[in-house]
C-alpha cells in the first residue's frame, strides 16, 4: 500500500500526485519551502492531506530555527506558518493543523527548544495517525448508508491520496467492501486537474474496488438511466449551517442528485468543519491558473489567448446535502452546529440508517 | 473566414477539426473511403456538417463508378451510401443527406450516367448552400429570444464548424451581434473530445464574439451565481415529441437550467428532426472508444486498464426544453410534430418572444 506522505530521517517525503498514475515517485523535502511549493502545485492535495503536509512542513522548518529563547522560536514558527498558510486558501484543515502545531509549541514552552523541535515532529506524526483513525471511523458510520450492490458516484479524490490514508469519501466504500458487500464506483474524472481519472481510479484499482471512469458531464445521464444509487464526496471546508465547499463540480452533482432523488452524502472529518463561519458565502474560493484549463499535461487544448475561468471550488448549500458523515456519526446538515459543543448529546441526532428517499 | 468543407477540383476538402485550434489544415479527399474515415475519426463532426460530408462523399464515390446502366449505377451508389452510413449512428442528418442524394439520382435516371454524376456534385453543393441559408434563418428567429447583454451558455460545438457555415446554436448569437447587441458566451469545454475548448472558443474568437471557456463541471456554479441568462445547444437528432439527442452532457445542462430557472433552447434545422421516431428512447447512442477518455492528444491521463464508459450522446426529454429554434420559427417541443405536415399553419404555434421565465 502506498503512503501519501511520511516523515523519514529528518525529511518530509511526499508521493508526487502530479505524476500519478503514470509514475509512483516520492518527493523528498529538506526545507519548508519545498513543502509549500508541493502544496501550491498540487503535488499533494486534498484537505486532510494538505493539513498533514502543513504540520510536517512546520516541524521541518522548526528544525532550522536557531532561536535563543521560546519567544524568538515562536516568532520563527509564526513566520513558517504564514508561508504554509499562503499556499491554498479554501481548505480549512491547513489552518487547523498549523494552529494545532503552534498550540503544541506554546503548551511546551517550558521545555528546551531542541526538545520542542522533537515534539513538533511527533505532533505532526500524531496528526497523520489520528487522520487515518478518523477516516476509519467515518468509514464505519458511513458504511451503514450503503446497501449491498450499491453503485456509488464520487467526484474528485477524497481518497487515501487526499488524506493520511484510507480516505474520507472512500472510507465508507472500503468498509462496505471489507464487510463483504459488493459495490461499484463511478468516478468523475474531475476537470481541470483530473483528480478522479488520475487518482481516484488509480487508488481504487490498487485495492481491487470496481470502478468505472466517466467524464464529469456523463454523471447526469448515468443517474437518469438509474445506474447511480448514491453519491459520496469529500469537503475542503464545511461550515456551521451545513454548506459544503468542495472541488468545482460538486454543486452540480448535488443538484443532479436532487433532481434524480439520489442521496448526496458528504464525508467530513471534524477538522474540515469551520464552526466560525455561519454560511458558505464567506468561504474564500481559490481561483487557479488558466493553464490548468487550457493545457493538459503540458499540451495546449484551447486557442491561444482565450479567456478562461478556473474557480477550484464551489459551495453546495446545505439543503442539497442528504447527510454529513463524520468520525462521530452521520448527521443532518442542520444538526452540524451541535458538534461544536463537546458536551452535546450526539446520540439523539445521529442518523443510523440511510435516510429514506422517494426513489 | 474558414470553410468547414468544400468541393474543389474533383476533391472533397475538409478542414481537419482534430488539429484545431493548433493548426488550420485542410484534408484533401480523393476517395470516398477517406471521407468516411474523416467522419469516423471526428476530423469533421457536427450533425449538419457530417450530412454535407456524406453527400459530398457520395458524389465523390459516384465519380469512380463504371456502370453500364442506371440500375448498376444505383447499386453502386447504394454501396457507397452504406459505407458512409456506417460511420456514425446518432446524427440523423447523415441518413437524411444520403437519402436525398439517392433520391436525386433516381429522379434523374433518364439522363446519361456522366450527367447524373455531375448532377450529384451539384446536389451536394446545394445541400451545403441550403444548410448555410437554414442557419441564417435559425439565427433570425433565435435572435428574438436573446436580450441585450445576455450571457449565453453553450455545450459542444454547434457552430460554423459543425455545419456548412454560420452554425445552428451559434446562429442566434451571430445575428444578435450583427444587430448591434452585446452578448457574452460561456463555452463548456465538452469532454472527452473538447469540441467546446478546441472549436467553439476558436470560432467565436475568430469572429470577435466574447467567449469564456469553462470546464463542463463549472456551468452549475456559474448558473447559481446568476451569470448565465440562457443556454442554446445544437442537436444530432430531435424526435417527434421534442426529445433531443445531443452531445453527452447536454442533458445535465438542461437539468441544471431547469433547477436555476434558466431557459434552455435547442437550435435544430428541420433536417435534424426525425419525425419517424415518437420518443427519444429509440435513438441509437454511439459508444465511442475508451481512449477518448483515457488519453488527451495522445497522452495518457488515466491508469492502464481502467474501465471506462464513453457514450457520445445523451437524450434530453422534451419537458426540459424551453423551445426549439428551427429555420421555420421557434416552437414548443410539443408542437414540433406539426412541422411534419407541409400544410400546417405554423403562424399559430410560432413563439415570437422569449418565453417567460420565473427568474
Amino acid at each position: 500500500m502506498f503512503e501519501t506522505i511520511r516523515w523519514r530521517e529528518g525529511k518530509v517525503e511526499i508521493l508526487d500526485q502530479s505524476r500519478l498514475p503514470l509514475e509512483v515517485v516520492y518527493l523528498s523535502c529538506r526545507e519548508v519551502g519545498e513543502v509549500a511549493e508541493a502544496i501550491k502545485t498540487l503535488k499533494i492535495r486534498g484537505a486532510p492531506a494538505i493539513g498533514i503536509a502543513a504540520a510536517m512542513g512546520l516541524a521541518l522548518g522548526a528544525q532550522s530555527l536557531s532561536a535563543r529563547d521560546f519567544r524568538e522560536f515562536q516568532r520563527g514558527l509564526r513566520g513558517i506558518a504564514s508561508q504554509l498558510a499562503a499556499t491554498r486558501p479554501t481548505a480549512v484543515n491547513l489552518f487547523w493543523a498549523l494552529d494545532r502545531m503552534q498550540a503544541y509549541a506554546a503548551a511546551h514552552r517550558e521545555e528546551a527548544i531542541e526538545q520542542i523541535k522533537q515534539g513538533l515532529v511527533g505532533e505532526a506524526q500524531r496528526i497523520l495517525e489520528e487522520d487515518i483513525a478518523v477516516n476509519r471511523a467515518i468509514g464505519k458510520w458511513g458504511a451503514a448508508l450503503i446497501p449491498d450492490g450499491a453503485r456509488i458516484l464520487t467526484h474528485c479524490n477524497a481518497g487515501a491520496l487526499a488524506t493520511g490514508g484510507y480516505g474520507t469519501a472512500t472510507a465508507p466504500m472500503r468498509v462496505t467492501v471489507e464487510e463483504g458487500k459488493r459495490i461499484h464506483v463511478y468516478a468523475d474524472e474531475t476537470r481541470p486537474v483530473l483528480q478522479g481519472a488520475r487518482l481516484t481510479a488509480w487508488e481504487l484499482m490498487q485495492d481491487g474496488i470496481p470502478v468505472t471512469l466517466i467524464t464529469d458531464n456523463m454523471a447526469a445521464q448515468f443517474m437518469r438511466r438509474g445506474m447511480i444509487d448514491l453519491a459520496i464526496v469529500g469537503t475542503d471546508r464545511t461550515v456551521r449551517n451545513g454548506d459544503v465547499a468542495n472541488k468545482i463540480g460538486t454543486y452540480g452533482v448535488a443538484v443532479l442528485c436532487k433532481a434524480h432523488k439520489i442521496p448526496f452524502y458528504v464525508a467530513a472529518p471534524i477538522s474540515s468543519i469551520d464552526f466560525s463561519l455561519a454560511t458558505g458565502k464567506k468561504i474564500p474560493i481559490e481561483e487557479r491558473p488558466p493553464e490548468e484549463v487550457t493545457h493538459i499535461q503540458g499540451k495546449r487544448i484551447a486557442p491561444e489567448g482565450v479567456q478562461v475561468a478556473n474557480p477550484a471550488f464551489d459551495v453546495t448549500p446545505a439543503r442539497l446535502v442528504t447527510a454529513i458523515i463524520t468520525e462521530k456519526g452521520v448527521f443532518r446538515p442542520r444538526d452540524l452546529r451541535r458538534l461544536a459543543d463537546p458536551n452535546a448529546d450526539l446520540e439523539t441526532i445521529r442518523i443510523r440508517e440511510a435516510p429514506h428517499t422517494t426513489r
